[in-house]
């Protein structure tokens, strides 16, 4: 038995290795970084949606027609528009992503994003993100969402 | 004279090297490629402003909250919005220009787009465009307008 579950195990390790190229890791690594964006802003915690984004002042998000900079005025602009009075945050999603490598430290995300308020009212579009990887992992450092 | 003009050119030509760093090269061959982009558009030359464009089924155009992927399909779409009838390119302009590199075959640049019409009705917004170098030169892979 053992002699012929040995080679199994070493086999299937092998083929695990393999199917898991380091792209395909840093393809997931940035998944995952955007499946906790979501998590996080469907428990409401909006510093936790600011996570993957690149803490910088230098930090770029288009919204619609608009241009703004830095990471605090970003998460001033998202607590005023889904967290003021009156305003919630809702059920979001993202769908269709497609995680583009563009070398060892930079990528590019296309995606569709959707919300769901209480009332049922529904909202959508499509983002594009540039990320690069730094020390701490990979983080956002230009959001175009529309 | 010519002892006092050598070392003039000489110093000259150094400086230059110095100035035009292989990045920068990069960075100003995109600026021209958008430019050259602009100046088709405002001569009315659809094809020719399409050429900054990756012609391939893979080239993703995301204007407001819709997404559509192909060269052909991009330009059926300016043809439709910009050349049917009652309809017009006006002259365009792009400006507060940012060119990125990602590596020595990626780069991404944010800008503002703006749209004078005839009638003096004004259109605006901005712009996320992701390149890459292919042996023709830099050209568009993704285009986000909003």
């Amino acid at each position: 038995m053992r002699r012929i579950l040995i080679p199994f195990v070493l086999c299937a390790s092998l083929a695990c290795a393999q199917q898991v190229s380091p792209a395909d890791a840093e393809r997931l690594a940035i998944r995952h970084l955007l499946e906790a964006q979501v998590d996080a802003w469907n428990r409401h915690d909006l510093e936790g949606f600011m996570k993957a984004y690149w803490r910088s002042d230098d930090l770029t998000f288009f919204s619609g027609a608009n241009a703004t900079e830095g990471w605090q005025t970003t998460l001033d602009h998202y607590r005023q528009r889904y967290q003021g009075e009156g305003k919630e945050m809702g059920k979001l999603d993202f769908y269709d992503l497609r995680v583009e490598l563009l070398g060892s430290d930079a990528a590019f995300v296309r995606g569709h994003w959707h919300l769901l308020m209480k009332s049922g009212h529904e909202q959508g579009g499509v983002f594009t993100l540039v990320l690069k990887k730094f020390p701490e992992g990979w983080r956002i450092v230009h959001d175009h969402t529309s």
